[in-house]
């Protein structure tokens, strides 16, 4: 048996939690693995599993192209429903806990959970990567939350939190100038003056012979879908440039679709439970 | 046990029917049961709870505010989650079969199963009420699709077919004057020359000291609430006067909801199953 299905099978078969979908990257040698569940049997799942990979994935030895720096390199904890930002706060850090006692293994808080704001984003983080990152132990910055005080030999260290779940939003527009999708990207992005919770990017889509602004938002309850569109579509007017279509990749949550038809249809004390799908 | 507990009964503790929601009306003696589940489970059910309506309810000594004409009165087949409305008919088609010949019940097809353009809306059919029936259905046009001629002479008839889920979506005005409301009601409502699914009445909200456009929207799919939403907004500028808020009532489908976010957002490729909660 392949080392993933090992882990996988901690997934399976078990009450409460949901395997909903993994995909494996052969060049990125990485492995994304995704888990609906309840708060306590996550727990139990999640702590088992990272034992697991401890145990199979050796570092050392480990090469691809994603940047890593351990065999549990990243645990993020989204609320979906019926539960809190605050309640998957406490449920990464009870798994952070429990996993660096049983397995000598460091964990960083990040995102929603970092306890200082220079460990919020995962890239600050793992810079320096598994290589890199006994080195970068050394200094008081990065200290773990749990677990030693340096890197486990073979599996690192592993970053772990809350966050809300993305939105991959991307609005194409009226023309192949990219500067202009450029230029709308860096007035509606978070660092550099834009919305608190849009990252973004303006890219060619070279086959339609137009451009885009590509995003990705980070709390859609903070940062609504329907503002940001609008605020494209103003800044879009000033080049003289239409807003010709929008797309969401991937998968939204519910409450972030109903947000835009609340706002545009105007709706006074509209409750996601007023969905059909919901009381099914 | 009351009668009603009876008739409940049939549906509680079965496999792939659940009993969503009953609500009884002491004015109007008279109780909706709303129940969802997969169609072969659902047509036994209905099958055995019509069978036991027509047992313990006596039409002759029945009274209640609202018009009836059967002791089960109305069984809508209403298309919810992979399920065409095809699929609905045929389901109504066949419960009407069997309960016709295992009780002598007559049935008439009404809405998207009605075999006649005078019997789809049941109002029509139901005119004359229980006491009038048995006149009424001498008439060639009032022939039951299935079972006799005539009615059941304790549970009389029941109307059964497949409909789509109504929206109710009311639009609210920024002025007292009802004319106002009720001009633009006829401007989006059917009979009028209006949109062909939507049915609208002006009313007034007295202690708001506003007018609402108030509706029934019989098919979401085919007459958007975005397209009438923009139209009412459209219509009430005439008058100098802007639409303040909207409201749903009650359910609406995902996909009513999905519509409007799409159209206003411009969503290129958007599919239900991209919200995140039609995963779980």
């Amino acid at each position: 048996m392949k080392k993933l299905d090992k882990i996988l099978d901690v997934f399976r078969g078990r009450n409460n939690v949901k395997l909903l979908d993994y995909s494996s990257d052969e060049d990125h040698n990485r492995t994304v693995v995704t888990l609906v569940g309840e708060p306590a049997a996550l727990k139990v799942a999640m702590v088992e599993a990272i034992g697991k990979a401890v145990e199979l994935i050796d570092l050392i030895s480990h090469e691809g192209q994603h940047p890593r720096m351990g065999a549990v390199d990243v645990v993020p904890f989204i609320p979906i429903k019926n539960v809190t930002v605050e309640e998957a706060d406490m449920l990464a850090k009870e798994v952070a806990k429990e996993a660096s006692e049983l397995y000598g293994l460091p964990f960083f808080l990040y995102e929603k959970s970092a306890t200082a704001p220079h460990r919020e984003n995962l890239a600050n983080i793992r810079k320096g990567q598994f290589e890199g990152m006994a080195e970068k132990m050394k200094d008081e910055k990065w200290k773990p939350d749990f677990g030693p005080d340096t890197i486990h030999p073979t599996a690192g260290v592993t970053a772990i939190g809350a966050r809300m779940p993305l939105v991959a939003f991307n609005v194409n527009l009226s023309t192949n100038n990219l500067e202009i999708a450029s230029k709308i990207a860096k007035q509606v992005r978070h660092i550099n003056g834009g919305f608190r919770y849009v990252k973004a990017l303006g890219i060619e889509l070279e086959d339609r012979g137009i451009v885009q602004v590509s995003m990705n938002l980070t709390d859609y309850t903070k940062t609504s879908i329907y503002r940001v569109f609008e605020t494209i579509k103003m800044e879009a007017q000033r080049y003289g440039v239409n807003v010709v279509g929008s797309e969401i990749v991937g998968l939204v949550p519910l409450q972030a679709i109903v947000d835009s038809a609340d706002y545009y249809l105007r709706l006074e004390n509209f409750n996601i439970d007023q969905v059909l799908e919901t009381r099914l």
